[in-house]
C-alpha cells in the first residue's frame, strides 16, 4: 500500500512535470511571437500554440491521471505524506476535475477564437468602432459563459463568475471583492478629494522632456541593476525586450521582461521595467527544488501583482528610490532633468489624477478603473448588462466613479485586451495585488524598519530578501488568503494599503 | 472503398500536419536558444526539447498511421492518387518505418547524449583537450550504430553508414560517393596545382582591414534586399539575428537566418548573409498549397546546401554581383575600402588556399576538408577507426590533401559541431551542394544567358526566379537525383562544378 502510494505519488509528479515542461515550450513560444515573430509567421504561430494547448489539455485530462489521484487519495496512507505533497495532491485534483469537465471542443473554440477576438479588437481599437467588436466579443462570452457554468458545477461556487474569479484568485468570491471594495472606494475617494482640494499642483510636465531611447534603456538597466533582476551575467536567467504593452513570462531559469520607450514620457519605462522586474524576481525565487510540481509556481494572480506593484510603487515611486536615482538619472537624462529639486520629482511622478485609461493611473485612482470593470464584469455574467450595452455602462460609470467623460470607446470599454482574450476575472487581480502589497508593507515595516535608509543609499537587498523569504519562496504552497495570513497574520484588510497611500500623498499634497 | 482511400488520405494529411507543427514549434524553441535564451536556462530548454522530440516521435510511430497507410496503400483505387498524394504516402511510409523501429528509449537516449555531448565538445574545444571529449564522443557515436544498425534493416542499405546517409541525402551511398569525390579529388587537385603555380597573389590583407559593426548591419541589409529575403515589411517573413556560428531556420512563413560580425573580417558577414539568405528563400519559396504535407519540406540537405552555396559564391562571389556593391561598400565602408579597384577586390574574396578551418575554406579547397570528413565517418562506422585513432587520422589526412599541419585538436578533429550532435552522414551534403550547383549553374547560363549582365546591374530577379520555378517550389516532390535530372536533364556529374571553378579561377590567377 506505502510502496502503492509512492510509486503513485512519483509518477504523479511526473506527469506534472510533462505538463510543466509543455505549458513552458508554450511560453516561450508566445513569448516569440510578441517580441520576435515575423509579421508573415501569425497563421502558423497560432497553429503552434493551440496544439499545444491541446495536448497540454489531454495531458491533463487523461484518465490515468484521475485514477493517479483515487489512488493516492484513497490509500491509506495519505495522511502520511508531508504538507507539500498534499498541496500537490490538491492542486492537482482541483486543475483536473475543472479541465477534465471541459469539452476538448469547447477548449480548442475558446483558443481560436481569443486569436480571432484580440486580432479583431486592434482594429476595432484602431477604427474607434465598438460594433465591429461586438459581435466576436459577444461569442466570447458566451464561450465563457459555458466554461463558467461547467466550472460553477465542479468548484461548488455560488455563481458562474465566482468560478472565473476562482480561476485567477482562488477562494475569491464576488460577494467578498464587494465587500473589500466598497472599503476600497471609500478610502479611495477620500484621497482624491483631500487632493482635489490641496493647493499643491505636481509639475507633471517635466516628466515629458524628451529623452533618448539610448538613454532610456541605461536607466531600465540601473533599475534591473538595483532590484538584482540578472540579465547581463553569464549566469543570467532573464533579459528585456522591447513590445508595445510591457509584460512579463517564464519560468523559474529563464523569466523575461518586456518594456515600451516613449521619449516624451520617460518614466514610463523605467517603471515598467521595475513593475515587470518585480513579476519575474516572484517567478525566479520560488523553492527552487519545487521546480516541476504545482507547489513550483505563483499563488495567484493577485499575489503576483502584489509583488509587480511593490517593486514599482511602493519601491519605486518612494521619495527614497527617487533620491537614490535623481543623481544618476541626472547624468543620463541631461536637460531633461536639468534644476528638476528632488521633490519636484517625486511629486511629479506621484501625481494623483482621475484618468480615462488604466494603465496610465496613478496608485490612488487605479483602484477606480478596477472597481469599474468588476461591477461590469460581475454584471454581464449574471445577466444584467448584455454587450450592446458595454459602451453606455462603460461611460456612465466613469463619469460617476472618476468624473471623466469618455469620447470614444477606444479611450473607453476597448481600452484593455483582457476581455478579448476571454480572461473575464482576472481584473480584481490588479487591485487585490494593490491591497495585498499594502498588507506585506505593514508588515515589512515593523520587520524591517530601516528599509527606506537602505533604498536612500542604494541597497534593495534587505526589501528584496524579505519578499522572497515571505512571500516568493513559498510558491504556491498556500491559497492567496492563508499566505497572506501566514505573512501578515491578518486576514485580507484595505486599512494598510490605505494608509499607506494616506501618508505618502499627505507628504505630497499636505494634508 | 474509393472513400476509404480519400477519407484515409486526408486523416494522413491531418496527421502530416501535427507532426509538423509539433516540429516547427520545436524549432522556434531551438532558434531561441541558440539567440535569445537566457543562459540559465539551459537546463529548462533540454526537457522542452527533448519532450517535444517524444512527442512527435510517438505521433509519428503512433499505429494508427500504420493501418492509414495500410488502407491507402492497399486499396484499388491507389493508383487514382496523383503524383504528389503518392510522394505524400511513400514519405510518410519511409518516415514511419524508419521511426517505428527505433525504441522511444534510443531515441529519448539519443536527445540527451546529444546536448551532453554538444556541451562537453564545446568545453573540450576550449580547453583543446580530445581526452576530455572522447568518452562522450564515443558513447555518441554507439548510439547511433545502433540506429544505422536498424535503420539498415529497414531502408535495405548495403551498410549501416549509408543509413545514416540516407536520412540526409535520400539514395545517396558511400559507393556511389566515393567515385564521386574521387572524380572531385582530382579536379580540385589540379586546380590548387594551377594556383599554386600562379605569380597572381591575392592582397587578402584589405580585407581584414577594420569595419564596424553597425557598418556591417548595413551591408547585411543590403544583401537581403538584393535577393529579396524580407526582413523588414509588414508582410516580413524572416529575420536576422546574430549568433556564434550562422544558421537558418524555419518554414514557409517564419524562416529566420543569423550572422557574425567580425571587425577584422567584414566579408565574413557579408557571406553568410548571403548563404543564410539562400537557405531561407527555398524554405519560403516551396510551393505554398503543399503546406503541413510530406512534399511541403526541401529535397535533401545537399539540395539545401546547393541553394545556399549558389547565392553566396556562384552569384555573391562573381565578378558581377561585386561589381555592383562595390560603390555602394565604398560607402559604407569608408576607409576600409579606399583605393581598392574592382579586380584586387574580386580576387581578394574568391582567394584560394588551403587551410585547416572548414567553414574558412574557399570554394576550392572547401571540398577537400569534405572529403576528409567522409572517409573517417565511413571508417568509424565501418570498424575501421577508432575514437581514440580520431586525432591522429585527421592529422595525418589533412597533412596529406591540403598539405597543412594541425597544431591541436581544436583546430583539428574538434573544429566542428556535427559529431557531437550526432549528425554522422551529413557532411557530404555541403560538397554535393557544390556539385549539385555546378549543374544547376550551368542548366542557368543556356537559359539565362542574361543573367549575369542583369546581376551587374543590381537586378536578382531573373536568378532568382529561376531558382524558385525550378528547385525551390518543388519542395520534397523528388528524391535529390530524380530533381537534378528533372532540372538539367543529366545524371549528377562532377564536370559543371569543376568547370565553373576553372573558369572563375583562371580568370583570378591567369590560367
Amino acid at each position: 500500500m506505502a510502496t502503492d502510494l509512492k510509486g503513485s505519488y512519483r509518477q504523479l509528479m511526473e506527469r506534472s512535470k510533462r505538463l510543466t515542461v509543455l505549458r513552458t515550450a508554450s511560453g516561450i513560444i508566445q513569448w516569440d511571437m510578441e517580441t520576435k515573430m515575423p509579421p508573415k509567421g501569425v497563421e502558423q504561430r497560432s497553429e503552434q500554440l493551440s496544439l499545444l494547448d491541446l495536448i497540454a489539455h489531454r495531458e491533463m485530462v487523461d484518465p490515468s491521471v484521475g485514477t493517479l489521484l483515487d489512488t493516492i487519495e484513497k490509500n491509506r496512507g495519505y495522511s502520511s505524506l508531508d504538507e507539500k505533497q498534499k498541496r500537490n495532491v490538491h492542486l492537482y485534483r482541483k486543475n483536473f476535475d475543472e479541465e477534465a469537465k471541459l469539452p476538448d471542443e469547447l477548449v480548442v473554440e475558446t483558443s481560436k477564437q481569443a486569436a480571432i477576438c484580440v486580432n479583431v479588437w486592434k482594429r476595432a481599437k484602431a477604427a474607434k468602432d465598438f460594433q465591429m467588436f461586438r459581435p466576436e466579443l459577444a461569442k466570447m462570452i458566451s464561450l465563457r459563459e459555458r466554461a463558467a457554468e461547467i466550472m460553477m458545477g465542479v468548484k461548488g461556487t455560488k455563481t458562474p463568475y465566482d468560478a472565473l474569479l476562482d480561476a485567477f484568485e482562488p477562494g475569491m468570491t464576488a460577494e467578498r471583492i464587494t465587500e473589500i471594495f466598497t472599503g476600497m472606494r471609500k478610502g479611495l475617494m477620500d484621497i482624491m478629494k483631500k487632493v482635489e482640494s490641496s493647493d499643491v499642483e505636481p509639475d507633471v510636465k517635466l516628466l515629458s522632456r524628451k529623452v533618448p531611447i539610448d538613454a532610456q534603456r541605461k536607466i531600465g538597466q540601473m533599475a534591473m541593476d538595483f532590484v538584482k533582476y540578472d540579465t547581463t551575467s553569464k549566469e543570467a536567467g532573464g533579459r528585456l525586450d522591447e513590445t508595445e504593452h510591457p509584460f512579463s513570462t517564464g519560468y523559474f531559469d529563464d523569466v523575461r521582461i518586456t518594456t515600451h520607450y516613449y521619449e516624451n514620457r520617460w518614466p514610463s519605462s523605467l517603471f515598467s521595467v521595475l513593475h515587470e522586474s518585480g513579476h519575474a524576481l516572484y517567478e525566479q525565487n520560488i523553492e527552487q527544488s519545487w521546480k516541476w510540481q504545482p507547489i513550483g509556481n505563483a499563488a495567484s494572480y493577485g499575489i503576483h501583482e502584489s509583488q509587480s506593484r511593490f517593486v514599482e510603487n511602493i519601491v519605486g515611486r518612494s521619495p527614497e528610490f527617487l533620491e537614490f536615482m535623481l543623481p544618476k538619472l541626472r547624468k543620463i537624462c541631461g536637460p531633461a532633468l536639468k534644476g528638476v529639486r528632488l521633490d519636484r520629482f517625486v511629486a511629479a511622478v506621484n501625481q494623483v489624477e482621475a484618468s480615462k485609461i488604466r494603465i496610465e493611473a496613478d496608485e490612488v485612482t487605479y483602484g477606480m478603473h478596477i472597481i469599474i470593470r468588476f461591477e461590469i464584469e460581475r454584471d454581464i455574467f449574471a445577466g444584467k448588462v448584455k454587450v450592446e450595452e458595454l459602451p453606455e455602462v462603460w461611460n456612465e460609470k466613469y463619469h460617476k466613479y472618476l468624473g471623466v467623460e469618455i469620447e470614444h470607446d477606444s479611450e473607453g470599454v476597448m481600452q484593455d485586451t483582457h476581455w478579448a482574450g476571454g480572461a473575464f476575472g482576472y481584473f480584481p487581480s490588479y487591485a487585490l495585488g494593490n491591497i495585498y502589497g499594502g498588507m506585506f508593507l505593514k508588515k515589512m515595516d515593523s520587520d524591517l524598519p530601516e528599509w527606506r535608509g537602505e533604498v536612500k543609499m542604494g541597497n534593495y537587498q534587505p526589501v528584496g530578501t524579505w519578499l522572497k523569504e515571505n512571500v516568493h519562496s513559498k510558491g504556491n504552497l498556500y491559497d492567496p488568503a492563508d499566505l497572506v495570513r501566514k505573512v501578515t497574520g491578518k486576514d485580507l484588510e484595505i486599512e494598510p494599503f490605505i494608509y499607506y497611500l494616506k501618508q505618502k500623498m499627505g507628504r505630497i499634497y499636505g494634508f
